[in-house]
């Protein structure tokens, strides 16, 4: 963290109030912007949506935000409407406290489903985590915790992008290790930026960076109730709007940030012991290759043998063979980790040691399809699945 | 065994070739007609299908069928061209031993995918099948053994079945414990009857069947290469082809045995400790219905809680939620082996305990979801997701 350059600006603080029992882990977080920001999001489409995505929603696109306060351990998820009472409480013990409007306080939750937040820890949880509020590494750092669940780490990127109106920074942190499906994949990630952005360009990077980035990884492909990406963007670093030029390498920057990010998310999968790199080229569109992507990742099939490093290809050949896209088995090719395994139809003689051996010793596998129809393309990362995935999600919730 | 009516005119046999390296399994087996059979099929609708389906796609419906063979241990799946020699060559050995035409054995293979068939066994292997071709319950079960890989039993249902012309008999055979998915959704099937029936009657009666029984099951969702399903009408009980109430009520006969069978399947699922069976109604159509059903039997973090007997209410219906399908939060209700778990978008207060263990104790786990917005009804069965299954898989091929 010492070497990274914050955005200008903005205060951080996490700290443990009690929803979670473990009392060495942060369980709440605050991100505020010294001044009014700009502020943007990407939400679930679950039709099943957390109290706190309902108020994020309704209150983005958003020009003179100030804080964004986040709580692990519950998700504020199916609970009603004690749930969105609950919301209007934690919003509005943050803005008491920062002496702002409610309307500038935007919310985010994550946890268990279906049960009520303990508002009697979360108010006090508001005044020390305002009085806490600095712009050091340590105190993002904390922040970056607090936001947790079963991850292994905290999630966090950094960016310093150079503009013709001279450096802006980015740094963007998520949370994330299951209940992880593309539709807005994450469950929770926010991006913090001092550059100056138009509202409809901050909306319009965002969504389409959230489209490459998160909404292509999967844990199980269960997509949660929470899921929510915002971006706040305060013009700390020089006041100028970007545009032009400018705007387009922010908006690459973003992208190129949030995958990194992304990636993370299956890599910390709950029980994973593999990131799955599944590129497939050579569809007939885009939405096709996504398609044959999607239902290779989804394969329970294809993730064991990829979590006992065993390359047994017809599994995953025949996952693209039900995607339901059209292609002509006699022009699909499969290559893992850049060995050959299948083509013209035919199995493939090839050392099932030597190609083991790569899957063992490398964490990430990579799956490259060929389909041999068009220039279609997608890549997605998915997690392989193992034994403690099974455990530890067989006995989270009693 | 002792008790059933076998359908009169058939015979069966079941031996061990050598393709398996068990040699107390049996892995060859043979059902055959005296007489020349009608055949019909439903096959799977993955793009990518094994030699022996393409055989008997292109040989049904089929009036003067006489065998069917299978293979166990191999499934002849992306093989190319030489697994379509090898069909071929499977598929004479038995007729040359029958002295019929290759054109009247149908063949299915079952097994790893994407290993050339050991034709040196497979050839001596149908004159020992065809030497032990026998009508006694003994040879029967034999041959139901022989087309198993991973089940933990054979997977056997019989009717007999009242008609205007009196009795005729119907049993099934079924194989099939993983790379279970929906679209044709077992491995092997094998229906024998001695009724008489008409081939449209007996094509459209076992497309239905189908839809209701074997397309209503999952495993993991992964679509095999090599689901086949085959029925063998061979009139010996009075050959008189069944029309009007009598069909009705062998098409009723055959669903009802059909469901009873493909339970059977996820029942045996891959390391599964629960049958889940999902019902959902209340939608606005069977189609909506499904879909929801679908999404809550294939997400593994519903499945993981099943088998951990955690009434873990939160991930089904957010699994309801991302199906796709348009419903009112607020008319969602959802009970869980009987128990009221979530109505009217809130949490139930709920005895932990007391569901768990209706969920420990019971091998069926029922989760019943209404939504409120029309009749659209709609049943399928999973299994739960173990560490068991995951052990299985991730070591599987080499």
């Amino acid at each position: 963290m010492s070497n990274v350059e914050l955005p200008l600006g903005y205060l951080f603080s996490g700290h443990h109030s009690g929803v979670k029992t473990d009392e060495t882990s942060p369980d709440y977080s605050i991100f505020a912007s010294e001044v009014d920001a700009l502020c943007v999001g990407v939400f679930t489409q679950n039709l099943v949506c957390a109290a706190p995505v309902e108020w994020c929603r309704d209150h983005t696109p958003h020009v003179t935000c100030r804080a964004i306060v986040v709580n692990s351990g519950n998700a504020n998820a199916c609970t009603g409407q004690q749930g969105r009472q609950d919301v209007v409480a934690m919003v509005s013990a943050v803005a008491d406290e920062l002496k702002i409007d409610n309307e500038q306080v935007l919310v985010m939750s994550t946890g268990i489903i279906g049960v009520h937040l303990e508002m009697d820890k979360l108010g006090p949880a508001a005044h020390t985590g305002c009085i806490q509020l600095d712009s050091t590494p340590a105190a993002f750092l904390a922040a970056a915790q607090g936001i947790l669940t079963t991850d292994k780490s905290e999630k966090i990127v950094h960016r310093c992008i150079e503009t013709s109106q001279g450096v802006v920074r980015l740094t963007a942190v998520a949370k994330g290790a299951g209940m992880i499906g593309p539709n807005m994949a994450t469950m929770l990630a926010c991006v913090l930026t001092d550059a100056e952005l138009g509202i409809e360009d901050a909306q319009r990077m965002l969504t389409v960076s959230a489209n490459e980035s998160f909404n292509c990884i999967s844990v199980e492909g269960h997509t949660s109730t929470n899921d929510t990406l915002l971006l706040m963007a305060n013009g700390k670093a020089n006041g100028t709007v970007l545009a032009g030029g400018d705007l387009q390498t922010f908006a690459d920057e973003l992208t190129s940030a949030l995958i990194e990010l992304a990636k993370m998310i299956p890599a910390d999968g709950e029980g994973a012991t593999h990131l799955m790199e599944i590129s497939v080229s050579g569809a007939a569109g885009d939405s096709d290759a996504r398609k044959v992507a999607d239902s290779v990742g989804a394969s329970n099939l294809v993730k064991t043998c990829v979590a006992g490093a065993d390359p047994n290809w017809g599994r995953i050949v025949s996952a693209a063979g039900y995607a339901g896209v059209d292609f002509d088995l006699k022009d699909l090719q499969l290559e893992l980790n850049g060995f050959l395994l299948f083509r013209n139809e035919m199995p493939i003689k090839f050392d099932d040691t030597e190609v083991s051996n790569s899957m063992q010793n490398t964490f990430v596998t990579n799956i490259d399809l060929v389909l041999g129809q068009g220039t279609g393309r997608a890549t997605i990362w998915s997690s392989d699945l193992t034994c403690e995935y099974v455990k530890f999600n067989s006995d989270y919730h009693t």
